[in-house]
């Protein structure tokens, strides 16, 4: 029997986590073949090197392909997104997949979508369907309208896509792949490791045993120009704190270097004696380390998604993740220093929260595999009203 | 007084005609600058070198793209919009306008959508909103998604518009440009031209002055590999018809060389004695043509939009323009010479139509020069629901 | 054992002729493993569609690369190349070669040199060391400053080569591997098939049998305004002559729409009746044509190359093949009605030539391959002076 | 009178100083206009940001070309190299300059190569004919075969491009612009400024005034693997010198990662009190700096060049500049603590040499502009041997 050939383009280290147990799960599909993409800022030692892990973690890669501009300002972004069109376009012509999948909302993605949707190839798209600010919140419905099959992580999400005229039957709530990973270590939640002796890292060695906090906040590209002043009042808020701290750099976007250059500024000048610095980590490390955390504080979705699960107690800043779903374990505070410490000094003082299970069960990348697995592939549509 | 920079992406010669009234209305606007990137297949001489009527009609063209990719297939329709993004970021970049325009649905246009929403640029997207068959329709509704503001052509597409999600204020009907040009030719509306002598063309010379039709058809990108077989059937149904008849080359698309490719083929065997080919013509002397014809057959969306207007018959065939709002001079037949045959036998002993103002009144232009001038320009927006 | 990994890119018909000896050879050399990569006008309909050839030979393709850009202008070369850059970058990223090849000096031929050299891929350049005019003449020896190791067609080029400073070890004379293929036809030179009832083409049937002769005539890219009016002496001189002509399309190229124009122009004109028109013939089949024809006239390569030892009497015309090495058999002529008929005229009553080794004695391909065997392969060298 | 338009492509800061003074003479010349478009590195704030100096210098930017892939690697150079041609054959095509101007060899200058003879525009090709090691040697003779104008910066330069190839009269000695500054700063030659105080940069305040050396060393990129290795000797002999030290960043190369990284590490571990890193630095401040140091040391190429004139005692580290022309004033050693050590310290012991000519006499600036408004431009040429 020809296994369905589904191509899957990774191209950043989140989008790996948030795709890694659906890999798994195509990879043992007895009727699936996995075609493996690494793409963009995966492949780039400044964001975290994800490459270096997937390979770690098993799998093999069809085809690599740089496409990141340098310059990390809206205009490399657009130029990194052609770029994407281009290559893909050529990737998926040789590998002739059954079925491409894209992932969530990151700016680049939207070149999987047109380099397999112009080339008659069904496109799947995880994730849509949920809002945000910032220009993820175009892209992700961009990717919505261009895609055939939407596996979406939430009902919220189901309905949303669903409004946006796409056949219901087409419209499918598989849960969050990254909830999988998260359930799994929750089977052993002990720190295991100690973070500073596995990933080195940068800043003040932390007493981190009796309590810590995370950070990971990241630019939001429609205020670009702003990202150094809002990482500043992060950077403030923490110091004060005076808690030990896991702060992790930001990944790939326009504006990153302003939020890096806030960093390596407040570092430099108030020398911060309670934070410690990280590049990466693996995913389960970094979800034992969530899971024993007094909080996380930042914009991260790990903070409305996996901590959701979690139970862990989540301190999110402005308006990146503005209206997506999030569980009982969020309060939401503007860049402002007083609110971010305040609401993180509650948070920490706060047991976690019960398991919430708006972002899925656990299961979901058997539920992804077995649905592209069975379902009808096509890739044309007609919008339903 | 700083005048607002407009810039308007012109990619392909059916484009052009949909927006030169717009054109002209904020060139003559006092406080608009135009800003006319010429793209795409508008520079080949292949596809009608719309470049030079553009020139000829007095427009200054601030930049030039080559940008399409030999082959005409779904691969070099995807490289090509992925070379767009690239260089039309470029482009706009340098010119640093205020606003970027987008027309209607063709594969490319979302180059021009990416290169403006991510480099934050405000985008307003032309006669979105309306519902076709092909790859149009994904296009169209993910352009949708990342423009900001809405100038629709007929309230089916505005209501289509807003239940996608954007804001209503941001959706406005303005018609379509296109009808503009109608309205004025209706002025005088008499076939002032010998068609053959004045373009050229290859095939029979004709005896049209005691009536004739015009057919134009183009390949659908979904039905790339059935272009051949459905021209095919319009050639054999026109050949029976036996009257005189002007034929349009097709526009560039992947399966237009399967088009040219039947027409060819059907020329050199059949030898029809009753068509005249043509590439290119004038819009005004084109719509004369129409107003002049007993009927249209084929499935371009002149029969849908300015043939509403001028009230002429027409035979629409395949899904091409599949629940694209239409008037009563529409009928709608499949693939098949003998369908395709009666429906064209009954429309040329039709009366014309009365006129329809469905697309439009004949005022778009300015309507649309005035709002670009006026409106709230914004780059960021969420989804309503 | 390991076996080396070439990478050969063939971008168009014509390369494809000259190198498929040496394909076969490494094919069939024990320590070699062939990655051959199709691109440019290769796989495009309107340039032949070698790629069905190629395909057809046998040869497995490791890659497509779509990359010509449409206009056939100075420009869209410019930008053909810089894609082709890209593109190829990637494909040999992902193959990892041990060595790239790349044929001759049409003007995408870089592209495979900087994709290479670049990502220091040892590279080897076929056919340097020659001269003709046009922008060929740049990108050839471009390319062989860009190389490691040269494998060129005659002692003349070889000389050339080492002059322009490279390391005599590293410039080899292995022949033209084009004239292996003429060797191996005229084993049985005899023409064993009517060329219209086995490819068709357009134009008039001819009576060919009692003699014929064949054209075959590209635009210069540096004269790209001129090609029109070139092509029309060519057209008016071989009209007069009326002796059946079969007559071959331009490859792609700046100005081939200015020859193909041309062409067809006259032919809508003048109507000639000696004249039969085709795209493309297999090689073999071409050779035997040549082989048993009156004369070769134009300014292809062959005319210099294959017909040297054929001992065919060539009419070359114009400066495309300037100061390229050539037998006795080569009369050089203008763009002039006149002159292109008298020379013509007194080689199609000329008895064929003896057969010279200038460009090789019929081994080329097998030459190749031990070279790329054993030969060692290094990719950063010094200027020998 | 129509101006001459001359287009001047600056990639990178060190190109910049290379061509500043030609750029002040060809914008002051009556019969010249000056197209300046800036791209790559010089965008780039990693790199030193050299736009923002252009334009503190008053130049006028006719276009801005973001193009650096993200990587640093081969493979990413490559790329970088194919969209640039791409996007420098659009500017071309639309500022339409009477020549381009391409400067030494960079990587990425045959993407202005390319774009601009491929497009029959003539090529103007500056510091051609010298001899180094690494990719440069390869790019820097393409560039010549492209090129139809070469002006060179020394006699031995001038020889060499005519072994090439070249026409003697298309090879004009024109001195290195680069000398101009220094013979410029010479007039006033003492260190006016705190580098420390105006340009910050980061590591140990140094008490300079008693005497200290400058460091500048790249990556070579036929060595990318070697890069960190390399830098950490540099490191560690100048650790052991002792004596204060201006350290200047690499610029943008596959493998400045391996070197910054051996920066950064060194830096961390080793904590070395004599040195304070830059980033950049203001061409004449450069210059004095270098003027009143002990010695410059690593593998820049201001060694050569600029230090010739200035008489400043260079250890030249490694094959970067490997057959390069020198002067009295250079030491060349190997990757070697001990000897990088020795060199050093007898260089800062050794009095400053007389100035030397070799590469220019200070007027190359107007020596350029005066040829490129008098010279014949052309874009075809064969080789002549």
């Amino acid at each position: 029997m020809l296994k369905r050939k589904i191509c899957v383009v990774v191209t950043a280290r989140p989008s790996y986590s948030r795709i890694k147990t659906a890999l798994t799960a195509i990879n043992e599909h007895p009727e699936l073949e996995l075609q493996l993409v690494i793409a963009g800022s995966a492949l780039l030692d400044r964001y975290g090197n994800a490459v270096d892990f997937i390979e770690k973690d098993g799998f093999e890669i069809a085809a690599k392909v740089f496409m990141v501009l340098e310059g990390e300002n809206p205009t490399t972004m657009a130029k990194t997104t052609g770029l994407g069109v281009m290559e893909l376009t050529n990737v998926f012509y040789n590998l002739k997949p059954d079925a491409v999948l894209t992932i969530a909302d990151r700016f680049e993605t939207i070149a999987t979508s047109i380099a397999a949707a112009y080339q008659n190839i069904p496109l799947v798209h995880i994730q849509g369907g949920e809002v945000t600010g910032s220009i993820d919140e175009k892209v992700r419905h961009a990717n919505t309208k261009l895609a055939d099959l939407h596996l979406v992580a939430s009902e919220d999400a189901r309905d949303r896509v669903i409004k946006l005229g796409e056949i219901p039957e087409k419209v499918i709530n598989t849960g969050c792949p990254s909830i999988d990973l998260v359930k799994e270590i929750l089977k052993s939640p002990k720190l295991d490791f100690d973070p500073i002796e596995k990933y080195g890292g940068v800043g003040s060695k932390l007493d981190w045993k009796t309590g810590y906090i995370v950070v990971m906040q990241h630019p939001v590209t429609t205020e670009y120009q702003q990202a150094k002043s809002h990482i500043t009042e992060t950077l403030k808020a923490i110091k004060k704190l005076d808690l030990p701290t896991f702060w992790f750099w930001p990944n790939v976007d326009a504006g990153s270097d302003g939020t890096s250059n806030g960093i390596r500024t407040f570092r430099e000048i108030e020398k911060p004696k309670n934070i410690h610095f990280f590049k990466n980590m693996e995913p389960k490390d970094f979800l034992r380390l969530l899971k024993n955390s007094k909080a996380l504080v930042g914009n991260s979705s790990a903070g409305l998604r996996e901590c959701a699960y979690l139970g862990v107690p989540v301190v999110n800043i402005g308006n990146r993740q503005y209206r997506r779903i999030r569980a009982k374990n969020v309060t939401d505070v503007n860049y402002d220093l007083d609110k971010i410490l305040k609401a993180t000094q509650k948070s920490i003082n706060t047991k976690h929260f019960e398991s919430s299970e708006i972002y899925g069960k656990g299961n979901s990348g058997e539920n992804i595999a077995e649905i592209l697995a069975t379902s009808e592939l096509t890739y044309s549509k007609t919008i339903t009203y």
